[in-house]
């Protein structure tokens, strides 16, 4: 079964789509291991989620526990549910393979996040596995989206258009094997929109809701596809850290629920008014 | 004392500006054990570099040994070699902080290369560490660098220019505090001489000869700053696999001599006729 089609039951099973980062920052975290603590919200959200995404800088930053925390995590999650490795790797052909080997062999990860500067060849290991999928970045939640993905394309024939324009317009060309998907961030829903127009029919990951500042109702106006589907909303330090005290998990439990639910509802809404 | 220094200080003693990229390949090493090729393999050029470049990816696709040999690996290079993580690393900023923490702290290199899509916000956080530096992909060395990189940019009150070309000048703007360095691939010579044009001063690691077809003479040709310096040339696997049989290293040895002693000979070469 292909990334997307397990992305879609988990989350008809589910009646979501928030995605739950799974960052553990130990200064924010109430208990000191990570593994536990990643288990323990694992636990607590797994019936409100589509999907997890653990972001490999907060594993990789604690060294080898660190590695060993990320299997750990791993092995905690429910195998229907997919996982999506956010690590944002590029390397060219030889070195990209490498790369997809550690992410879909060595840990097994149903999905990862991959920039797309260095172009088609650098992604390709990633998309030559069927199952598996890609999201491209597209346009990032950061402040700093604006320095490079701004920048006025000239396009053959057509007006200039902002390069996170044309990157998706080259991610949907990479897409022929209908396993490429989008990170478009929250935080620009006028991008997302525009996004959507021109790859109406691929999967966004969209960060950014919650501490990034990003609205759950502006993605759910600007993001959906024509089915009312094709988002994934990641949502990390709001629900990993909604509370500092013991009851932490419960309290990241009420917090899935209640983004799911708001998320459903603001689907709702967009969809009445389209 | 800064990386910049460090590399300088490196390559003088060494009469080299030869870096020897550590990427381990168990499918094309005669001995099995990665840190013990690692090993031979710096001792038997350690006097012919200026500095070494483990890329990540080879490390993380072989799991947690893999990531114990980069340990036993950046234990066994002499301390007054500086060593580039080359890990392509980009994410927001709040997370790219932990990821310069990972490669900087955790794991002790001097530098890293970094991709420029996400923005300055992005890239900060390896910068604000003043003693270490950052490179920024500019040009890759891979055939797909053409996709996005020659994007033709409109810029204001200029022709429009390729993406690469404004990445050069973005790097240069970063560079405020003198550790921002670039990457520019050997395979594209003519665009190598117009990322010097552009950054007079800035050092860049080059990667693409050997294996990848990338010609020594036109580098130095194209590449050198005024003062002759401002490269770094990476060589992998012709270094790593000079030979497959248990002269290994001895070959590695004499391969990275004879780089050093083409690249010296080529520098004085494109010196005298400049």
């Amino acid at each position: 079964m292909g990334f997307f089609d397990k992305l879609e039951r988990a989350a008809q099973r589910s009646g979501s789509l928030l995605c739950v980062g799974l960052d553990p920052d130990p200064a924010q975290m109430p208990v000191p291991d990570v593994a536990a603590f990643n288990r323990a919200i694992i636990e607590a959200t797994a019936a409100f989620v589509c999907a997890y995404k653990p972001n490999l800088a907060f594993y990789e930053a604690l060294g080898e526990r660190g590695m060993a925390a990320l299997r750990d995590t791993l092995a905690a999650i429910p195998p229907e549910i997919p996982v999506i490795a956010d690590g944002k790797r590029n390397d060219i052909g030889n070195t990209a393979k490498a790369y997809a080997r550690a992410l879909f062999d060595e840990l097994g990860f149903d999905a990862a996040t991959v920039n797309p500067y260095l172009g088609g060849d650098a992604v390709e290991p990633f998309l030559e596995r069927e199952e598996k999928a890609a999201f491209v970045l597209c346009r990032t939640s950061n402040p700093g989206a604006r320095d490079l993905q701004d920048l006025m394309v000239m396009t053959p024939g057509a007006e200039a258009r902002p390069l996170f324009e044309v990157v998706a317009e080259i991610a949907r060309r990479w897409n022929n094997r209908g396993n490429v998907g989008l990170v478009v961030g929250a935080t620009y829903p006028e991008e997302l929109k525009r996004v959507r127009e021109l790859c109406p029919e691929m999967t966004f990951l969209v960060p950014g809701v919650g501490a990034q500042g990003g609205d759950v109702a502006a993605v759910m106006r600007n993001g959906l596809d024509s089915a009312g589907r094709g988002l994934i909303i990641n949502v990390s330090r709001q629900v990993l850290y909604a509370s500092r005290e013991k009851d932490f998990a419960a309290a990241a439990g009420l917090a899935a629920r209640e983004l799911r639910d708001e998320i459903a509802r603001e689907r709702e809404r967009a969809l009445a008014e389209s």
